[in-house]
């Protein structure tokens, strides 16, 4: 079961560019800026009600945000929702049909266990799953 | 002051050919459709925690959901802030430079006052306010 929109990830070119704006948008100040060097991107994240919403700019060209950038421009990239058990929800979504770009979860930003769902699956839909790491 | 992420907006081709997969993906049932005859699109709803996902179907060729269909394909078109108060939102964010598309609230779907932001002004992500009416 997916419990709550985790956060929405909106694709920059420039965070530092960017930030101000989204910060004016909400109403609200960035709590975090990490950088997660295994999908070569920095992110920043703003808390909005029980979501947030995370600025994804890219660190390097084959960065899957540089990509996405390119061909798309600057916009809603994928949507993330939080899930209690998400080797568990990987299973049940692979036998509801659904392709994973993850066949397991792997490390994301903001301490959580991550997967993708590809976007062919989800009539184009960029979907992530995240479960909260325990220490 | 943006209260929560109120529904993420998501463009399909058909609700009746997508409504299973999105019921399937969240576990969650759609609990209304409603069509929005001035914007020509009909749409049905599903719970996430304390969001929601708007399928947004074109009923019509002029609907701007037509038009984006048509130029970008299936996926997700806006995302939906909740305000206290709509007409003092347009006012401070036009004051601090966004663009409204609307320049004072409009009936939506689902018992709401509306107003869009242009994209043009949010780094490409068509940004929507609403505030419940009051009955």
């Amino acid at each position: 079961m997916l419990r709550k929109i985790e956060h929405l990830g909106i694709a920059v070119t420039s965070i530092s560019e960017s930030l101000h704006l989204f910060e004016a948008l909400l109403g609200t100040s960035c709590y975090k800026v990490e950088e997660v060097d295994s999908e070569h991107v920095k992110t920043a994240f703003l808390q909005i009600g029980e979501s947030k919403i995370e600025l994804l700019e890219a660190t390097d060209p084959s960065s899957p945000i540089a990509k996405y950038l390119e061909k798309k421009g600057q916009g809603i990239h994928h949507i993330a929702f939080e899930v209690e058990d998400i080797e568990a929800e990987i299973s049940r979504l692979k036998n509801e049909g659904f392709e994973l770009i993850h066949q397991s979860a792997k490390d994301g930003a903001d301490n959580k266990l991550i997967a993708f769902l590809h976007p062919r699956s989800t009539e184009g839909v960029l979907v992530e799953l995240c479960q909260e790491k325990t220490l």
